[in-house]
């Protein structure tokens, strides 16, 4: 047995899906042999050049051929997310698994319909959302479930990175209400799917959304910014825990930082992206007088950080969190219970984006439930 | 010339105090002579033992006594805060300049008549506000009107301890909602007091407060708790910067922590309290390939370290912001601009702060300025 | 053109061979096809088994096979040191390149006769010194080249784990004195590679040898243990540069630190391997009153980072290392100039490692010219 | 009963020997009243002045008038270190108390002649060894006497700082041999006396000198820096433990660095004097999933913190180390056990320098008790 692999997309997020196709077998070895069958680009050339490099079987100017190449069982979607829906119903559609990059879609229409579509096919429908996979974060929340903290009562999260911080950079494509809310569906999905995985649904929410720079240079002239580049929010779980949200892509000196903070009635815990090979923990079982945070580093105990080294403090890369996702993807096209977003959670969490951004325009509360914009 | 100084209180700020006014003459050289004159407590057996561990010449069971003593010309006033209205009108009515514990009073109208008092007497009557007086905070502010970071557009505050996040600790006064809100109360004017001197007056907020534990425990069993250890909140500043607070009473293993955010068009700069002796700073005019956030230490540079200690990394303490606030006091008292949260700019920090308990009990966006509870 | 590739062990290391060599057209686009030729290792069974895991086309359970196949045109040797220089010799002199890992070999006559080896050969013969590859060392070391931070005056290095610390561990070959030295040669020749690629040859050294545990549980009871878990040095570089050294194997919560204090007559660095995608820079071009340590973290400015992900604050793992260092390895087979540590580096390493022990045993300075074990 | 202080000089210590007067019984409350009886400097102009800035009763240009005056009980002793001899001998032999700064003197024999003479008075006689005194470092203590960490194997010390480190700034007396070997005896004093405090006597050591800027600039031109800025070594302690030790005054971005290693059989103490609030711990008694370095903040539970502060997180600063100084003076005063250096452990922290000196001349080991300059 063996998984044919079907790639489209090559820019950053196309390359970290090939790396991981290459390497989730000699990683886990319980994995079947992968064959990459077959690239996607938006040109022959191209995608044959790319196939070359990538290790690709061949590759077609028509991501179409992709999904309909027999050779191929899953397809990675990795082009800019206006395109998702389009594919990831056509490869459902034609009977195949489908590993798609996230955010899920632009539309809420369209999530709806790629979950769907993905309810109908039967095959894993998965879309890659990384950051749980850490060790940290899976560890996390087996503290979490274990009670190590007690009740959590309180959690806030930052997610900031500074790439449209500059305001001297010029208007780009990204800059237009077409394409979205801003920071809110491009980096607000990250967190989200973090409180998804750790603590459930989000049953309420207050957001702000702010422009850091109302304009932005065009060569003819000031361009009004048409989206927001940071978001803040407070929420309420169903669970009934509160919690705080800010997202900034605008925020100067953050470069991948997603911070979590999570209180509980027995201690706490503390995570941040940017240093995720490590995670901090206060415990009141501890001695009183030695009580304080500990700064835990990744390791072997850390599922499953021993599959990448055999001892803590040789970190692990973001682009291994990929090869983790892919394990977990082949798990759920395996069948078995795999830790994973798949579509009707991606949903979820596209649900909860909407609802932010109306709680923003509306300037009030906003139930969840009722959130999504018509 | 030289100070008569009154001290109303012994408890942890009654010595702070005390030890501020023994030591400000010796920091900073160039103030009169401090006289400590009286000392008032509950009985006059405890007035009498305090005055001489802290150095007073005589203690009294009545504060009034205190006040009234014509060897007195400052009276710094640290009992609860449900005493701080009558024991600060009483003293400026008397003629005396006050120095006053914050918070300012229970209620708003406390608050007011205490700014009213202040106003009529024309004396110094000062908050002892001190997290702005560090040589961190200071400079952060001298940053700031340089435009070191640029256009500020976002801020983040967050103030965290754990005194009250024990599940099983008993029922205590504390808890009664006749003493106000609870953590926003208590804590939140701490923060408030950084957005003041820094960055100017809040125009609107959204909070919501929570309870991390909804009731403990009495010797007649459970019994609800009345007021909240949590408040979050989103705001907007009336110079249009976007910003969020953050307030827990209940967070494990925070200490003292009041961290600061602050993000420019030009950098960032972040401030821990619980690392007061510090600050960071990430600047864009960097060289690219070395840019990141800087860790300052507080240095005789910095105003005014330099009275403590000729070199930095011998860190200042808790209690020698109070001597800088002692210094700044007398600058006040002397009719010389002084860096200080006056009664009137507490007022505006209480009215803050009834307009967050405003909104969260009324699940709304609320404007300051008619934030004030009725 | 291709790249066959025979691989002799199939460990940790063996596995990171693997990995990397899978990864490294992917990831630089400009290296030539791969071909995972032949695998070794220590039964047919075994060697096909890993072969299909890693997508070898084949495997031996005689290494000597993997040197002899045709199609294989680089060797990669991972296993234990004592087999390196048989199987390195051996494939040098059938022509092939080879990549061998770290320490070279337990003797020093053993490391010289590798190392004629590779200068008959004319083969590239590269040593897995990983760390000397990260983004930030490069970086450091470029930096150094600039004068970023001045002259070099005074240099700390300390290298610690904890994988011997537990005194209840039971006795391990490793504790026998045929091994080597024990922590000197097994951990000494990573800080005293980046040394060498940062600062040049050591010239003299004192260097204390310590055992944390004396004896170690075997079946039969306690039994002595042979090597040392704990050196400690001082050196001098051929370049006047004062220096330190420490090295503990048996040091608790040290899980992969890599210190490195570079202190300079216009600034510092700071570097740790336990967080190695960032380093600290201070300089004192920076306005007096905002000196301080900066934490950089690697990015796309940083070469090789941006090969590997867009943007800073997406970590590299350890195994990427690996994969950077395959590119170089890659480049000297091309008889270009690489960042390697080859076999003669690699002597000089062992020279200096021997000199240390011989110091240790005689209780005084030794130079390193001399430090020869005979 | 009451105190009667003397106080010779008041430059920077001067003045913190002044606020610890001060402060001393305001902050523990069971030591007796405090008289500032007499003080003395460079003239009676000057030290009338001081007097009155400081709250003395009395100032004199004669320091043997502070030492003659019968309402002096105790002498503060913070002139430059070569007066130390006379002036302690002189306040010893008067019957005074005696508290004197670091280091006890410049040559060997003075420290002999102060040890002798403090022997012969039965008064105490106390140095200002005031890092061993923070809440952190006696917790350590308590922590090492418990066996919290097991049995130490090894240490390391680094103390650094930077305000020698420029090489354009001008010769200055601190750089004639006159004065000393340099850092050895100006700074490696302090991390010496957490040694004696933390682990006993040193027995045997090897050490290098070296000079960071060899000449430096005069009006008549450059001139040859005739002491060392940094010094390295290697140690053995009586008790076996092997340890390193590093001192710079010439680190650029270090400011008052003095960090400690403290490894153990069941874990690991590091301490860093730039957040003397603060220290890590890491314990293999925590369960092996999460263990890591904690973060212990400076609490009450850590003595005698809960005199300055009711609650960790606000920290303590360097000046009020002085404060606890003075009591355990105090205490000593009294005849009751204290923790402090006293004339005949810093004799022995003086043997040490100058035995690390002559190792540093003579490039070989040297054994401690034969350590002293002929």
């Amino acid at each position: 047995m063996s998984i044919g692999v079907g790639l489209i997309g090559t820019g950053f997020m196309g390359k970290c899906h090939a790396l991981a196709w290459t390497s989730v077998r000699a990683v886990f070895g319980d994995v079947p042999q992968i064959r990459l069958a077959h690239l996607g680009e938006a040109s022959d050339e191209l995608a044959t050049r790319r196939a070359s490099e990538f290790g690709f079987a061949r590759g077609s100017g028509d991501w179409r051929a992709v999904i309909a190449d027999p050779e191929v069982d899953v397809v990675s979607i990795t082009t800019p997310n206006k395109f998702h829906r389009e594919m990831a119903v056509a490869a459902l559609q034609a009977g195949k698994h489908v590993w798609c990059e996230k955010p899920m879609a632009a539309k809420f229409e369209d999530a709806e319909a790629m979950t769907a579509a993905a309810k109908a096919s039967g095959k894993a429908a998965v879309l890659g959302y990384n950051y749980i996979q850490s060790p940290a974060i899976r560890h996390i929340r087996t503290l979490l479930d274990e009670g190590a903290i007690g009740a959590v009562n309180h959690i806030r999260l930052e997610m900031d990175e500074d790439f449209l911080a500059d305001p001297d950079a010029p208007f780009q494509q990204r800059h237009e209400a077409i394409n979205g809310y801003g920071a809110l569906d491009d980096f607000g999905v990250h967190p989200l799917s973090l409180v998804k995985v750790l603590f459930g649904r989000v049953q309420s929410v207050v957001c702000e959304q702010a422009k850091p720079h109302a304009t932005r240079n065009t060569p003819q002239g000031p361009r009004a910014v048409e989206v927001w580049d940071i978001a803040s929010a407070l929420f309420r779980l169903e669970s009934g825990i509160s919690g705080m949200l800010a997202i900034d892509r605008a925020a100067w000196g953050r470069k991948g930082r997603i911070q979590l903070q999570i209180f509980g009635s027995r201690g706490t815990i503390v995570f941040d992206q940017e240093r995720f090979n490590e995670f901090q923990l206060f415990l009141t079982s501890d001695r009183p007088t030695e009580q304080g945070f500990r700064t835990i580093l990744a390791a072997p105990l850390h599922e499953p950080f021993g599959h990448f080294h055999p001892g803590a403090g040789h970190g692990m890369g973001f682009n291994e969190l990929k090869v983790i996702e892919c394990r977990e993807l082949i798990r759920a096209m395996e069948g078995k219970p795999a830790h994973v977003i798949d579509f009707a959670d991606g949903l979820e969490i596209e649900r909860t984006v909407h609802a932010l951004a109306r709680s923003s325009d509306e300037k009030r509360w906003v139930e969840v439930r009722q959130g999504r914009r018509s």
